[in-house]
């Protein structure tokens, strides 16, 4: 994409780790600001852009600074400030624009007929070779700066006004991340909730605000349900007015079953709900950026939005800078699905040049866990890392298996992306390893992959058996063995978190437990549907009603309602029973291989990379057909 | 130090690295910024202090987040927003405050009884071990903002108000680093000089603004003269705020020779507007950080002020972060000269305690140059490395000479604060570089030290020598034997920068020629003083009349008028004329071998260490006292 018209220009990756900051930075807790518990790595603050443009006649251009930044624009031997008309004549000029930034990505812009921030520009940030300058298609405009996120509006009015306990509960339609406008007498204080219990509890509501005395606006927040204490609802005038990042949806899914037509929707909602300038855990909490949930939102995203830019800002924003010293989130494993991930991106769009780009990041990321191995070659943590893989008890002595089930499938990713000179490191060091954990791990006698070696214990649990389906570690008779022996062996401890659930899921469907998979889905979904839900939850308890669902970490409102990885169905259904794959990376040839045993009619439009596949199914018959997208 | 009252507190080198890139994009030259073209180490964004409470009673406490910063205070399990009384009742408490902060340092404040912060927090950065939290002892109030550097203030009157031209020219009694008020009516240009020319000349003067409309103040700025084009005198009254870091002097230089005594008293003044938060190369010009002036400015202000914390925020400032991947100022032979540089602060404050702490910044970056040696163990640069060690023609075919005498010194120095353990590897990597100078670099036939041994041009330079002299390389008798064949040879090209005459003047002076350096300072020094310079300059060339002294890198006012490193005569006094030296760090033990045969009275006071010593010289006779410094 060679932008036609100037963008904003900065360093690649700086505009990421700023607003991962920020966003970060962002999560409030009952008055309490959270940032998030990592290594934060900063934007350069003093880089140089340069072109060498041949002009074939004379010609005047313009350079500005985002604010706050210093510096000079220097054409051939003169100096200009910023914000000035500079002259150039016609032939050949060296253009270089210093800047220096502290507070914020040091970006510029430069209007002019010929010479202009478009495709280009240069920059170099004194310590490594000179790269390609970044941009994106939100900073078009002069007049929008890069400092702030772009967010779309539109205007919610509360679907109902209610008078309860001395006070007035406003309830919108759905969940929205808004700013809520309150115009009346004072500055009351307002009680947020994502559920109407939540904002009627003022003890133990997440998020409370006074409206600012002069906009009358709150912050932005999660939210569906206010409450303002001790005021009468005819004083009041509430909107709230929904900020979110407008990634244009592809996908429409409709079948005969209203219920999967309805948990479509409803991810869909949920899906992008959470996706702002990157993809969120959730968003009321933790409004932060996770290795492990946005590699599950890049399935979902493949299928629902195709939009690349949010996966590469995501995945810039999570991997920092180089020399790496810590790992994504502080998180071994996260480390891990960071590579992985890139090998997703690449299999829905095909973007060799990010590959390319990122190629560097890869490798220093995979020699700083090829630094962290045993003496069997086996990844362990070191002090401050966290080996999370789940929630779960695993037999925690010595390497964990699970984690050398990511490390091999990262060696093969990367691989798959390496010049050629390198390629064979990386698999040769795959190969090593499989069959180490083959040898270390695998237990012929309960036909599974068992956490731990060191400890004798030979135990058990779901985790690296569902990776070893998932990355075709175990071969194809290991993998139907692993159905009975781990999968629907009740002796083995369930899965607990919906985060490794996806994976479960995933694993069922590769081994054609559609039935089963489907089966799951409306019975959680469904069942969230059923309490009322209009996005997704974190996590779903079948057993327990309405008033019990809104716990999670001892804290009374402690569930997010909102979570990007509950979205998931949208990727299961497609992928699976839709049955729509990329058979060449960016899609270029797919299959539709529909699952028809389970649909009456399907009338339904995929992204697919650059095209649109909308696929029907009517009377027993499949028709599949593709065009390009446009917007 | 343990400070009794609260400071703000931040990891440590974060306020250094902050303030040093506000420093170093502070330069401004005909309205354009620039700011200075290394890589800019950014402080850390997020980090936590912690410190455990043991409390004998209850006690309440409040925690104050820098301007900008989120976070909160954990109290146990409890989490409390900063701002809010705190309550801890007795026992033991952990207490940790999380801090993220994007534009600044995150910096905290705690105030209370039992519970603040002083000395006892540790800080952690998400990416390695717990370290005692920094503070400095300008910031001891919790309004006074970390993110600005403190300046005192003393209001200047014109010494003179000139119309000139049809404008008016003010004149004060010395340059100054001043806010200058401009009260009348609009707010008209100005054009501030350093020199008179400078300040009449609208065209080519360095610095220009309008006053703010509402403070009628312009930016800081280095100047002695203003002018003010198209205004009467009698409309207008201004006045210059000079901004200054109150480091108290505590040397007092008195001899019978009337020019010394003035020639030292400027040298102060130069030196002392030079040192702000940090040592900076001149107050016009470039008003940057740079290793190879701070080196200088570390031996001038031992004698001069003895203020160890401006020499710590200097270090810290060169340095950065680790990992580190680019060298001091980009410059190969600063960073062996801030290695060097350390051992120098050592044997000025002996402080044990601030060695031990960035040894291992010191272990790395001479890592760093260890990965650059070429098949013969010499060091060489890397594509961006700047293989400076002065503006002179060398023979840069190859390993540069001087650059290895740096090394070897460097090495020496690295050895003699490490950890017992890590010794040997400094002292050996040390010996065989020395034997491999010896054999690939010392000339017989020549009697000196050759560039490069790659060429086969055998060429001679006077900086390697130089160095072999000051760093003992070059062992007694070839040190004499250099004097001779290198410093007195004029066959070898003079040296041409300040800079490296002041190592030259060392080294005479280490060989004994006081005569000839006495000589040079009265010419060179003195003859700054006979054209009226009131701060001593970058340079000066002794053929020239007072108005060609301005030029500079082919600007025509580019020279700065007030340029630390001008201040050596200040060191070469005390330390070889006085003859002070410290023989064991920090100066607890110290000789004071005047050279009486130079001065026929003195009476001086000196620092050293913490000790102010008191030297007489009355009728050959030589009185030497110290006692304790107390501000």
């Amino acid at each position: 994409m060679i932008p036609n018209s100037p963008h904003w220009l900065w360093y690649p990756g700086d505009f990421e780790l700023y607003h991962a900051m920020k966003q970060n930075f962002s999560r409030v807790e009952r008055g309490c600001s959270w940032p998030a518990f990592w290594k934060s790595d900063a934007f350069r603050n003093r880089v140089v852009f340069r072109r060498i443009y041949n002009l074939p006649e004379e010609t005047t251009f313009y350079v500005t600074g985002v604010a706050g930044s210093v510096g000079y624009v220097q054409l051939d031997e003169e100096k200009h400030p910023f914000g000035v008309l500079i002259f150039a004549s016609p032939g050949s000029h060296r253009i270089s624009i210093h800047i220096g930034c502290i507070g914020c990505v040091p970006s510029v812009y430069v209007s002019g007929e010929m010479i202009r921030s478009d495709e280009g520009w240069m920059v170099e940030d004194y310590a490594s070779s000179p790269v390609p300058a970044a941009y994106n298609r939100y900073y078009t405009d002069v007049s929008r700066d890069p400092s702030e996120w772009v967010f779309s509006e539109t205007v919610y009015e509360p679907v109902s006004v209610e008078e309860l306990e001395g006070g007035v509960l406003y309830t919108f339609e759905t969940e929205l991340t808004a700013v809520l406008e309150v115009i009346g007498p004072g500055c009351p204080v307002v009680y947020l909730g994502e559920s109407r219990s939540e904002a009627l509890d003022t003890q133990n509501c997440y998020f409370f605000c006074r409206p600012d005395e002069v906009t009358h606006r709150c912050p932005r927040q999660a939210m569906r349900y206010a409450y303002l204490p001790d005021v009468r609802a005819k004083d009041y005038s509430v909107r709230a007015i929904h900020q979110y990042t407008d990634i244009p949806r592809r996908a429409f899914f409709t079948c005969d079953d209203e219920e999967l037509n309805r948990i479509f929707e409803v991810a869909a909602h949920t899906f992008s709900l959470c996706s702002g300038c990157f993809f969120l855990d959730g968003i009321k909490r933790d409004k932060w950026i996770w290795g492990g949930d946005a590699y599950q939102s890049l399935f979902v995203n493949r299928y629902l939005t195709a939009d690349a830019e949010i996966e590469k800002r995501t995945l810039l924003a999570l991997r920092g800078n180089d020399p790496v010293t810590t790992h994504v989130n502080t998180i071994l494993d996260y480390s891990l699905l960071w590579i992985i991930s890139l090998g997703v991106f690449h299999e829905s769009y095909g973007d060799e040049s990010f590959l390319r780009d990122i190629y560097p990041k890869a490798r220093s990321l995979m020699e700083l866990c090829l630094s962290q191995r045993d003496e069997n070659g086996f990844l362990i943590g070191r002090e401050r890392d966290w080996v999370f893989v789940d929630w779960a008890d695993f037999d925690r002595d010595g390497p964990l298996c699970a984690e050398q089930m990511l490390f091999a499938e990262a060696l093969r990713v990367l691989a798959s992306f390496a010049p050629d000179i390198e390629q064979q490191t990386w698999l040769s060091l795959r190969s090593e390893l499989l069959k180490k954990i083959d040898l270390h791990f695998w237990d012929d006698g309960k036909c599974a992959y068992v956490d731990s070696f060191c400890s004798g214990k030979r135990h058990v649990t779901r985790h690296a058996n569902i990776f070893a389906i998932l990355f075709n570690i175990a071969d194809d008779s290991r993998r139907h063995l692993l159905a009975k022996s781990v999968l629907f062996n009740d002796d083995i401890p369930s899965i607990s978190t919906p985060y490794f659930r996806f994976f479960e899921l995933e694993a069922l469907c590769r081994l054609g437990y559609l039935d089963k998979v489907l089966q799951e889905i409306k019975a959680y979904w469904g069942g969230m549907l059923r309490l009322g839900a209009v996005t997704f939850w974190e996590e779903y308890d079948p057993s327990k009603p309405l008033e019990q669902q809104y716990e999670m970490y001892g804290d009374p409102f402690g569930k997010s309602l909102c979570h990007a990885w509950a979205a998931s169905p949208i990727y299961l259904l497609v992928r699976y029973f839709v049955g729509l794959r990329p058979l060449t990376p960016g899609g270029e040839t797919f299959e539709a291989d529909v699952q028809a045993q389970f649909f009456r009619k399907l009338d339904c439009t995929f992204p697919m990379g650059q095209k649109q596949v909308h696929i029907c199914l009517q009377d027993g018959k499949v028709s599949v057909e593709s065009k390009p997208y446009t917007i």
